[in-house]
């Protein structure tokens, strides 16, 4: 009987072995030095009520949110889509020390439509937060971080770009913009359109206007922090960002192959309240890491924090390393002897890989993903090359 | 504003640091245990098509199973409430070697209800399946190795529960018995409630009757297998079946501490075949790792294949280990000092968790975990005990 039950949903894979046993190694080679950097697990749940996953109320994460019925409350629950909402919470609510807390997270999550034409609808987002800290020096802890994992996984040749979302937040609240006009700005803004932002603008008062007109041209290296110090109006809080930027810049030169400065980056999500920051490889159109200071998030929770961390997704990032097979094994035959069977458990306690070939057929046993074979020589087991 | 955001739905859990992290790392502790042992790792996705996840038409699986519905294609999704048949897709379709594939994963599961009162409705499922071998070999590897993955948990005195599906499959077919019938005769023996089956069988024919009558009544030790040579018909079917339970107890009684029979247990998962198996522990109610043959399920993907496999929940087995507090680390002031730097990093290097104090309050410092600190000593940063 035919059928098509093995087809999967668009957008939607499975790991095969190569690529899963890699990625098992990435995720634990990343949350090893997290662990050694002072960042604590956490596992939050995949579901959770909708309410709690989509704060912030950005509508494009709502849509990109699955939701279902719980049978138990009769409320509707959602598939989180983003895990940083969640790690707020926990710091926010079960946590809850007045202190520095360093959390640290490895999960999927699943959206309902892929975010490009070669990303999955389910990424394997990894990421590391930072609570209870609003200074530069933990905002650079986090961007070093992400720099650092990215070198664990063998990712080099990282441009990362800076911006900073208090600049635009400084002009919106000066020129006394309204939230309905912030919110259109914003995506004008996100999608460097100068024609409808120059429509947008049309009536703010000229500092303000002027300012908004240049953000979408303040992109590059780092020379763009000078110009903007030139053309941006001198509010204390722009002042502050520059500042903040630069020095950052300064700092994390010699983890990446180079710096940009964004001042119209303000990023997807619509959680963030300070600098952002997002990591480019030449492998990739879209950014293979990000993260951002988001100080208000946690007060959905009921307890606001200065927060800032990263993420990334480890199905991207191993779609940029060369393809590597795992290693091959020992084959085993079948035979119910003591000595094999000792000297199987010695191979493994050792940390080869044994496969035991139970059908004996030579024609099948390339398939065991061995390249060694357990022969019997002068009444001793020995591991010899395997003859194919 | 106070609200509930935070509060998560019923039999839903945050994983907190301690359990994360020893939960991280049974993960990878019985992961290694299959990759040396053979098995290749698979990563099936958390939703596909609901006719892809609910094979064999089991009713009980069905309620457990959480349905959405996919923007993209209009069709119903489901979130996998079992991994297993995931992975015979792969193997039936992906795959599709004529030879032994050994497959592993490790993934969360989704369930509309708990299987009981102290049970999550996000098991952590992991487990191993080997497919292309129809014999006795094949069910006492994946039977040993789910023995070996509970030791190598440290989860010792386990009591191993055997059982075997093909009995009672034999008695329905000699007895002619129809689908109707022989599914409410599987109710029947898994509740054991011998009122309701003694109604049932009362038009079958002696022997079909008299054995299906006796099976609730034959589970206890290793001796049930000869009482059942003496009750049952002697059927070659009900013969071999028997033998091979008699080797497999032989087999695996150097790693229980007590090894079980239980004629009447055909497991809840419609799909079995074959012999059946539970491991039980004194300090879970339910079973804690349980498997057996289903060497039907590949059909539904246009593939028949001989099937045996286990699976066991992470996080029901945490609960059976002592608790364990994560090691602690070393607390490095936050000071733009070069040496400091290389000191923390050299750390880290080795192993060690070094948590920055980026505030420097001594009040606040307890949080972070740390039972040692970097303190500079005659022009040297050494590790010191901390004062706290």
């Amino acid at each position: 009987m035919p059928n098509s039950n093995w087809l999967l949903p668009e957008y939607i894979q499975d790991m095969l072995p190569d690529e899963a046993w890699r990625i098992e190694r990435m995720r634990a080679v990343v949350l090893d030095l997290l662990r050694r950097s002072g960042y604590q697990l956490v596992v939050p749940p995949l579901l959770e009520y909708v309410e709690s996953l989509l704060i912030g109320g950005s509508h494009d994460m709502d849509l990109r949110t699955f939701k279902l019925v719980d049978q138990l409350s009769g409320r509707t629950l959602a598939l989180r889509a983003d895990i940083t909402p969640q790690v707020a919470r926990i710091d926010a609510h079960l946590l809850n020390r007045p202190g520095i807390t360093r959390l640290c997270y490895a999960g999927s999550v699943l959206h309902t439509q892929p975010s490009g034409l070669m990303r999955t609808r389910e990424p394997l987002q990894i990421g590391a937060e930072l609570y209870g800290h609003g200074g530069l020096e933990s905002d650079m802890e986090v961007q070093c971080l992400m720099l650092q994992s990215l070198a664990s996984l063998g990712i080099s040749g990282v441009h990362l770009d800076l911006g900073h979302v208090a600049l635009f937040r400084a002009l919106a609240k000066r020129g006394g913009i309204g939230s309905a006009l912030e919110a259109e700005l914003f995506e004008t803004l996100q999608s460097k359109d100068i024609y409808a932002l120059g429509a947008l603008v049309n009536g703010l008062r000229p500092e303000v206007k002027n300012a908004l007109l240049e953000l979408p041209r303040l992109y590059g290296g780092t020379e763009v922090i000078a110009r903007a110090r030139a053309v941006l109006p001198d509010y204390p809080e722009v002042a502050a960002a520059l500042d903040d930027l630069e020095r950052a810049a300064a700092h994390l030169q010699p983890l990446a192959r180079s710096i940009g400065i964004d001042l119209a980056e303000l990023r997807g999500y619509h959680y963030h309240s300070g600098m952002v920051f997002a990591a480019y490889h030449p492998g990739s159109h879209d950014a293979i890491a990000l993260g951002g200071r988001y100080d208000d998030v946690g007060r959905s929770f009921g307890r606001a924090r200065p927060a800032t961390g990263f993420s990334m997704d480890l199905r991207q990032l191993h779609g940029l390393l060369e393809p590597q097979a795992q290693p091959k094994g020992v084959l085993a035959p079948h035979r119910d002897d003591p000595a094999l069977q000792e000297k199987i458990a010695r191979l493994r306690a050792e940390g080869d890989i044994v496969a035991v070939d139970l059908l004996g057929d030579p024609s099948l046993r390339g398939e065991l993903g061995c390249d060694r074979e357990l022969v019997l020589r002068d009444g001793a087991w020995v591991v010899a090359e395997l003859k194919s």
